[in-house]
């Protein structure tokens, strides 16, 4: 990693756990660089705002997520099971966060918002994370109905800004809602996969998919 | 209709279009008994705070609701069109206060607020609510899975409680894509109901019932 990328990143973790411990608006610039060991300007040269530095940790989250993620996928041939494992790896790396999380994904839950996965500034961090969907379905044994693979990295995607979205919401101990929700929904998902091949359940799967998209598409 | 409820009605209604014109931290008690014409311990012998107000704003949307959509349920057995009327007449009700609704239904979104449409607080609301979806079933000409007719009343609630979810994020113009998720989406949701029947599709039907049941259930 270079040097700048380095510092970039300690900034946003130092940014981060001052935020989780004393709330985003208690904590100022001036106390991150600090606390990080840059100097303030070093920081602004960086984030030039607070926002500036969430969208930064969406980043940061998003460049863990895909590296470990990967090394999971590496040996597991199984569709089901490489989901379950993306998903599952995601809400781990986001538990130290959970407690800020709620305050600042309910943001982000705003579509006009640059925070929306959504968005415009998001687009690079999105792409990616579809990017890491269409490695989980490509390397997996699933077989789907040749219209739904295509479709099929992008929908799972949504999915997960789903499991994000109820993730957010959830005040069970250690999230365990959240995990309860991807070990058994994953399962169902992959089922439902398999009889998009089915006759009779190809159009309604088809228009389901076509209305998704629509839905999550920008006007 | 009795007095009282009628003057509690009239301060719910001149609360909203106070919050809506001037926002809801800006709006007094004061300001609101002075605007509808009752004293200011008439308005807090009826609520005594103005979360309180939003409850009772919750309440009459789902009482208007419940007469509006009764009486197009009265001449139509066909159980999509039904679900599509019911949902509908919602979002036209709610229509006025979407500019408001997007603050005060996020907060809703919070599994421990009273506001919540799971909290105990809210359980009059809700329980008639479930009851207008079972109104919807029973009068219709929907043939289905017996074990999914029993459950699908609730499941159909949730199911409102996710497009009002999408409208309060809704910024289309006129709330249009919100119309277009109810119109597409119902068509789609009878016909997987449909299914249901076929024995290919019941145990992964069943699964799905059980998993949303549980992720709904409070702990």
């Amino acid at each position: 990693m270079p040097k700048s990328e380095e510092t970039r990143s300690l900034i946003v973790t130092t940014a981060m756990r001052l935020f989780t411990e004393n709330g985003y608006d208690r904590t100022t610039m001036r106390a991150i660089a600090t606390e990080a060991g840059v100097s303030v300007g070093n920081a602004y040269y960086y984030f030039s705002s607070k926002e500036q530095l969430i969208q930064g940790f969406y980043d940061e989250i998003a460049r863990l997520h895909l590296d470990a993620a990967r090394a999971l996928l590496a040996e597991e041939p199984r569709f089901a099971e490489r989901l379950k494992a993306v998903l599952l790896c995601w809400l781990e790396l986001a538990e130290p966060y959970h407690r800020f999380g709620t305050q600042f994904f309910v943001n982000a839950a705003d579509p006009e918002s640059p925070l929306s996965p959504f968005s415009e500034e998001s687009s690079a961090a999105r792409d990616a994370s579809i990017e890491l969907m269409r490695e989980v379905v490509e390397g997996s044994d699933v077989k789907l109905d040749p219209e739904l693979r295509a479709q099929l990295p992008e929908l799972l995607w949504l999915f997960q800004m789903g499991v994000v979205l109820f993730w957010v919401h959830d005040r069970s101990a250690g999230e365990k809602r959240s995990r309860m929700l991807v070990e058994r929904s994953v399962p169902l998902l992959a089922r439902l996969a398999a009889l998009s091949r089915l006759r009779v359940f190809r159009p309604v799967s088809r228009e389901i998919v076509d209305l998704i998209q629509d839905l999550a598409r920008r006007e």
